[in-house]
């Protein structure tokens, strides 16, 4: 009989992030981060599949959010803007009241070279996503990777500047601002 | 005593890809690799470091290549502008006498999911190495990260296009038309 633990897997994921940051994503074990809240290693891997799944574990509905906006795109819009309002809209996957925990992820990340890859190969999978879902409309190469490699740089830019800010501005504000700053770079 | 064996490495080095290609990459051994060329297990890593060394083993040069044209752009010259001369002028990396060793290669990463991440974060590398050698000319961020991104969907975009292709038109040729349309896209 599998257990259902009401909030377990929130619960195991707090408890995680707040070991991996003060212990080191490697020296912490699944049984240490299910003890921290009362419950079984074997309840830990029912919630994920490792550790890192923990950090990484949303990483379908996150990419969902991006080809989301460009699938709901309407017809006849130039490639770089409906990157670019998918990346906007898709800016509502981090709400300001997330910034505690994306920063503590971000740190954790830092400090973990195994990590570090894992989340540029996130971002690579976001990029050809949402090449694909643009060549779903009609839009060919390469302008569908050109502007979807853009707009995967521009999030990541700003996520950044998200990170490092106080939450005074937006994800969503500082894309806007990134993504003028690109086209002025173009020289638009 | 050290043995020398001259040309071991490029004797190697095909021999290798002659046997990725073939067998499959995990499916290789360095004893196997060295004893298609009558050498010893010893002496392929006297050479190479473990078996994917033999496919990524320059990324140094390769880097190299990328920040020595951007440390002699000269001044004033746009970012952009400098990111597409770098990229353009270390497509001679890439002769097109390479291009059937480059096919070669390609195919063996396209089969081996381990090879591609490997791959993706070579990518990864040479944007951050861009991006700091622009900082280097003191040019501020975000337009230093934009542009040396820019810069590597631009070179990976080309050099897909150059590795389908027959050799017909040079990578700088190639990469000259995507620059070109990235900067169609962004409306210039």
């Amino acid at each position: 009989m599998v257990r259902w633990e009401p909030g377990a897997g929130e619960r195991l994921q707090v408890a995680a992030l707040e070991l991996y940051a003060s212990k080191g994503f490697e020296q912490t074990t699944a049984a240490e981060i299910a003890a921290a809240v009362g419950l079984t290693e074997r309840t830990f891997f029912r919630y994920f599949a490792d550790k890192r799944e923990v950090i990484f574990g949303n990483q379908e509905l996150f990419q969902k959010a991006f080809v989301d906006g460009i699938d709901s795109a309407f017809d006849g819009q130039a490639p770089l803007d409906i990157v670019a309002a998918a990346v906007i809209s898709a800016s509502g996957f981090f709400p300001p009241d997330r910034l505690p925990y994306s920063q503590r992820r971000g740190e954790i990340i830092a400090a973990n070279h195994e990590l570090q890859e894992r989340e540029l190969l996130k971002m690579a999978a976001l990029g050809t996503a949402m090449a694909g879902a643009l060549r779903e409309r009609g839009i060919p190469e390469p302008a569908a990777t050109l502007a979807a490699e853009s707009g995967v740089t521009v999030f990541r830019v700003a996520f950044a500047e998200w990170l490092g800010s106080d939450g005074g501005r937006s994800l969503g504000d500082i894309e806007r601002t990134i993504f003028a700053e690109l086209l002025a770079l173009a020289g638009r």
